[in-house]
C-alpha cells in the first residue's frame, strides 16, 4: 500500500460539508495516506472546547461575539441545505444512524485515532478570537505557509 | 493528445454550481481526458429520475421526506446566490440561452455523450434514502475508497 | 525555491471566500510560485470597475439585472455565513484590522503585485452581461480550455 498525502482546507462549518471532509479524511487514512485538515474560518469551529474556557486576556466585545454566536465543537452544526431552522441537522444525524452510518462524533474520532492531522489556521484564530487554550487537544497550529508546505507534498488537495 | 484524469466530487446541488461542475467536465472531456463526477449529498439530485418510481420497499417518513423535499433531476435546481424565491434559476437559463450558451440540460446530455463517468454516492444514497431505480441508468454506484482510488490517479481534484 | 504553478477557480464572491482565495494566493506567490486565480460566476465581482461604466451596446433589461443588482469590486461583499444583514462583512474587516491581518483590498493588490494572474471566465462574463471594459485591467480573458491548461500544469487546484 502507498503512503501518500492528502490535504483538505476545512474552511465551511455546516454539518454535512464537515461529514463529508470527515468521510474523505477517514477513507484516505484507511488505506494509508497521510491527510491534514486545515480548519480555516467557520471550519474552525468544529475544534473548539464545548466547555467554557475561561481566557487570561479579556476580549474585545467584537471577538466574544463571534464566538459567542458560533457553535462550539461538532454538535450543534447545522445544514448548508435543507436546514429547516435547525430541523434538518438532527434528520440527518438520525437518517445516517438508520442507514447504519457513523455519526459526526465518531467519524471526528475516528479520523484523530487514525492519525488524520487537525490544523488549527492561526490568521482565522487571530480574526475569529479564539485561543490555543479555547480549542481541543492534540490541534496544530499553522499559517497558510505551511498549509502550501503539506499541500506541494500531496496528490489530493481538496477546498471543503 | 494527453489523455489525463480529472475528478470532481459534487457536493452541492445549485444550479450555478452544478453548471460549472458541467462545463469544467464537458471541457476536459473534450480535451481527451477521463473525468469522473462523483455526486455525493445534494448532487445526488441531478441524478434522479423526474418520474415517480415505486420503490420495493416502503420508505420511512424520514426517508421519504428528504426525497420529497428535494428536486429531481436537473430542471428546478435554484441559485446559490441571487436566486429571488426561484426566479434567479429562470433568469440565468435566459441569460445562458441569450449568450449562445449550452442548457444545462444540454450539457447534462453532452457530458453522458462524452464519456463523464458519472457516479452516485452509496452512502449518500443510503442517508437520503434514494435507491438505484430512483437514479437515471448509466450511473455508477461508488463509496469513497473508489472516489479516492479514481483521485490517486487523477491530475486535478475538485469539490464543488 | 522551486516554482510551480497553483490554481484557483474563484466561483464565490463572498467576503470570507475571497478573502480565502487571495490569502492563499498571496501564500504561495510569496514562495515563488506561479499562481492563476479564474474567476467565474459570482468570483467575476471582484473584478468590476467600481465607477460606472458605459458600454456601447445598450444591454438587455436582463444582463443590466444582474448587473445592478451585485456589488462591483471588493468593497461591497457580504459574508457567507454570521452576515447579520451586512453588518457581519464591516464586523470581520474590523476584526481583521485588530489582528493586524491585510483588509481584502490591500490583500487583492499585493496578489496583483506579486504576479498573480486574474482570469475572467469569458463565457460567465457572457451570461451575466459584463463586458471588457466594465473589469478592471490586468485581467485576463479566458475560457474552460485555458483554465485546464494551467491546471494541467499546477500541482494544487482548488475550487472555492
Amino acid at each position: 500500500m502507498d503512503t501518500t498525502k492528502k490535504t483538505i482546507i476545512l474552511f465551511s462549518g455546516e454539518f454535512d460539508k464537515v461529514m463529508a471532509a470527515l468521510i474523505i479524511g477517514n477513507g484516505a487514512a484507511a488505506m494509508g495516506d497521510e491527510v491534514t485538515i486545515f480548519c480555516t474560518f467557520w471550519g474552525l469551529n468544529i475544534l473548539r472546547k464545548t466547555e467554557k474556557v475561561e481566557t487570561k486576556d479579556k476580549k474585545t466585545t467584537l471577538k466574544s461575539m463571534f464566538g459567542r454566536k458560533m457553535p462550539k465543537g461538532t454538535k450543534k452544526l447545522g445544514l448548508s441545505k435543507m436546514n429547516f431552522a435547525g430541523a434538518g441537522s438532527p434528520m440527518m444525524r438520525r437518517a445516517t444512524k438508520d442507514a447504519g452510518g457513523m455519526s459526526l462524533e465518531e467519524l471526528f474520532d475516528s479520523a484523530r485515532e487514525q492519525g488524520v492531522k487537525f490544523v488549527a489556521c492561526t490568521l482565522s484564530m487571530d480574526i475569529l478570537g479564539f485561543t490555543k487554550e479555547e480549542l481541543i487537544d492534540d490541534v496544530e497550529f499553522e499559517g497558510v505557509a505551511a498549509y502550501l508546505g503539506h499541500a506541494d507534498e500531496a496528490n489530493v488537495n481538496l477546498f471543503i
